[in-house]
């Protein structure tokens, strides 16, 4: 698929060489891809990074969900979301989310195309984050802990940008788990 | 005082126009400096923007200790220094730090130079935080409970990017206040 393979090497590039090395030519050249054929699908580089930011949170997603069928019942199923979800928020794939984000702050129509799908994404994630944790949000506090789970992972992946910070998140989660639990379990 | 004035401009040309946007001639020109004295001080727009980023640390930290005198005790001071960090961290000058961090992530020599910078920067706030809060660290679970926080805001600075999320922020460090306040009385 022509596509599939233009939004893959555009999701690589922002992974290894950031926004500004992202050209709609280095993508059409890592994809294999004509520059006609790839002018034909995402005309400019807003169109292709736009895909990409989709295709992006949907490989997020299917990781999530591949490991999903794996998780333990009962006590341990707290710690291994957490585990999951730290794991992608520290890995490329955010950094690609983010590498768009920051630079959708100042491109007004990047900015405008971007907004519904940010929302649409975060909103998929925290369904789905509360259906791996097998939590009730109509519980008092439980929707806004899911959250701030989802915020402390965003900040999680910041801080591991320039350099690794596994042995201080790996401290800070373990009282997070801690805390997310009986939250969900009161 | 030249070099205050163009790291001012430097921030502020962060914050408007991004990392590909400010360039050294753009800056020069907002402080209203020659060329000459520009490249005098900051030879280069990694030289300049490393020492902005340390200005705008310093900023930020100003900002908090401005509001810190005016904090009440008691009860109220953990939800004020809450509102206060937030505030820090969905305002332009985070978003401007966040620029440098992520333009950083693909540009090793900038990287190398920040990592150091980023290290002093985030313990100084760390410790500011302790000290605001009133938090005695040597308690099991109070450093973890500070370093979410801030890795709390961090993630709601991200958030907040692109739109305003403030209705969301607001209801979920309602229950982060009531949370930090019995880790930290506990």
């Amino acid at each position: 698929m022509t596509q599939a393979r233009l939004l893959d090497a555009a999701v690589d590039s922002l992974v290894e060489l950031g926004w500004a090395g992202t050209t709609t030519t280095v993508v059409a050249e890592r994809a294999g891809v004509s520059r006609g054929a790839q002018l034909h699908h995402y005309p400019t580089k807003a169109t292709l990074v736009m895909a990409a930011v989709e295709h992006l949170a949907d490989r997020r997603a299917a990781e999530i969900r591949a490991e999903a069928a794996s998780l333990p019942a009962g006590a341990q199923r707290v710690d291994r979301v957490i585990d999951m979800l730290a794991a992608v928020f520290t890995g490329p794939l955010y950094a690609a989310a983010l590498e768009v984000w920051v630079a959708a702050r100042t491109d007004p129509e990047l900015r405008t195309a971007l907004v519904p799908v940010e929302a649409r994404v975060g909103r998929e994630l925290h369904r789905l984050t509360v259906e791996l944790l097998g939590a009730d949000e109509r519980r008092p506090g439980v929707r806004e802990s899911v959250q701030a789970t989802l915020d402390l992972m965003r900040g999680l992946g910041v801080a591991n940008l320039l350099s690794d910070d596994a042995a201080r998140r790996t401290a800070l989660l373990r009282e997070w788990k801690r805390h997310l639990a009986d939250v969900i379990r009161d």
